[in-house]
């Protein structure tokens, strides 16, 4: 275990290019455990944010802790795709279609609206073909098929399960309090990407809801072998949780790879908007689990992607290989129009540096 | 005119979902005069930036000064494109090959790299035909095109034009020093995203530069007639300079329609990577003319317009009509997937607020 890291600064993240520092992203991040104890600190663990798809691991729960994951008889491989933020290329489209059609729904029950797909060759493919994106391409379109799945099972409306008074919706606020351990009656209010409801809850809370996922030994039986389940899901079905090239799937990759070598325990990451990012480390550096929170100021994605990428390796959860495997994260190439590498996205040199 | 603002603190750009701030931007700006005295300044006045495409006004002096321009015949239309970050619409394009052509030359002939045209339904019509993007739709084709018709003048080699020791490149670097008054040596060096070299610069000397454009009095009178053109080109021909949508283009319009009601004089803003965006102010205010320059840190373009949209108002360039024309710059709307407005981005209230 590396001693701890507290400081009441945020990380800088710098752009450069040629001998100049051009940009500057200011990062939060916050190591917790599961008793809630931050083992490392850099900013503003109180710093109010929205968990975005940050929290997806959270909002799966209910899928299987009220037995609808068993009655659908869900493969992992939706339990992963309900914790996704997927790039809507072929295979999750086929995946979430077949879902659907297995509940006896379609498209038009997602209430998450429609976007290009963040996959460029799957965006390029429906230019091409002069088709509009459908709601199933959507990036949280397995999280709301997991939705209508619990609702179904439970006989609860399927329509309108976005509303913040759906139980849908009831059972997402109480996992993420109860996780979090934080009262989230007073904080901020606002509507998702993908129209649910999103709560305002300290960087601390997201890192400790992600700890008490890497260690449910306090969980109970029930909630701990559900954060078991959806770990192992997403590591495994890491594809499906996000995408080719996108940073979840190659850093899960990356652990996945770790773990043969080493013998170590898998791990998740996963991306919010506005550059949120949480880990869920079992096992790691020793300790029985740590959970990872993140939040660059300004929402830049280049910046969230590099700053996780360099915590998992200061965490210890990256070997030789893994570093490889995440050298495009770890200090992230800018590159011009005639694509020559002109400078780069990484931490201030010391940022790491332990009292 | 309106009282000095001098404040040590960049301007905060809030972006705001639902009832909390999710995000923040940090935004130096730089208000100076044609004497190099700062009248307005938000953070850090020596901030060292590179000035990217902002300096387009600057990169393009010599095409009039060296008498190229006379010699081309070159309309106005020529000029802005010279001076232009265009979308690489189909106008955009043909503009620049019929410009190519009458010089003897062609799309290999610029040294600029190639990448997807900045405009959405261009991108896409290329994605449609299956085509790559070439040269031709590099944003700076324009301005590069402008370069080649320097060289060919002067009977300079035209190859390897973008090469710091090339006279293109060594008379930019001459027009930038005197201009904003600061000597560049000893500042930051870079490749620019088109392949030319940038200049570490403090923001101040941007936004000096700026202003003695918009006030060439004491530019003696040919640098004063170019820098003359090129503010009536680039106000007159802004679809020329960006494109449909895009700030600069939306921007200038709005200019020319409160120009056409009130009498004013027209300006010009344009962007630059990394958030840099300058503008020439001829006539705001009832001063001689002023520059404004601003960066944003984090290199966020949705901080940047939003903050030239409010500096423009602030500093009285725009009428009623003026804040209908950008009112979705100065607030500028979150959209979820559905399409509806759950947040803004807009400055921090108050930071407007004079001594």
């Amino acid at each position: 275990m590396v001693k701890s890291v507290i400081s009441p600064h945020p990380i800088t993240v710098e752009v450069t290019r040629g001998t100049l520092v051009e940009g500057r992203h200011r990062c939060h991040a916050v190591v917790a455990d599961a008793r809630g104890e931050v083992r490392h600190l850099w900013g503003d663990a109180d710093l109010e944010i929205y968990p975005r798809s940050a929290i997806k691991p959270v909002q799966t729960l209910a899928l299987i802790e009220t037995g609808a994951a068993d009655r659908w008889r869900l493969t992992d491989e939706r339990i992963a795709l309900a914790a996704a933020s997927h790039a809507a290329a072929p295979a999750h489209i086929m995946a979430v279609e077949a879902w659907l059609d297995d509940l006896g729904l379609g498209a038009d029950d997602l209430e998450c609206g429609a976007h290009m797909p963040n996959d460029e060759d799957a965006a390029r493919a429906l230019i091409r073909r002069g088709e509009a994106p459908t709601r199933l391409h959507n990036n949280c379109s397995g999280k709301h098929t997991g939705f209508l799945a619990t609702a179904l099972h439970l006989k609860e409306a399927t329509q309108g399960y976005i509303g913040i008074g759906h139980p849908v919706q009831k059972r997402l606020y109480d996992a993420l309090t109860e996780l979090g351990g934080a009262a989230l009656t007073g904080t901020g209010r606002g509507v998702d990407g993908c129209g649910i409801p999103t709560y305002g809850m300290p960087l601390k809370a997201l890192a400790v809801a992600m700890a008490r996922l890497a260690d449910p030994r306090g969980l109970g039986a029930a909630r701990g072998e559900a954060a078991r389940r959806i770990v192992q899901a997403m590591s495994k079905h890491n594809f499906m949780v996000s995408g080719r090239g996108r940073f979840d799937t190659v850093a899960m990759t990356a652990g996945n790879n770790v773990a043969k070598r080493s013998g170590a325990q898998v791990f998740v990451t996963k991306t919010g908007a506005e550059a949120v990012h949480a880990a869920i480390l079992p096992g790691v550096g020793g300790s029985r689990g740590l959970g990872v929170a993140l939040k660059v100021e300004d929402g830049a994605k280049r910046a969230s992607d590099c700053m996780m990428a360099n915590l998992l390796d200061f965490l210890g959860a990256l070997d030789d290989g893994g570093r490889r495997d995440l050298a495009g994260f770890l200090e992230a190439p800018i590159l011009n129009a005639a694509g020559a590498a002109v400078g780069a996205v990484r931490p201030a040199p010391g940022w790491n540096r332990v009292p």
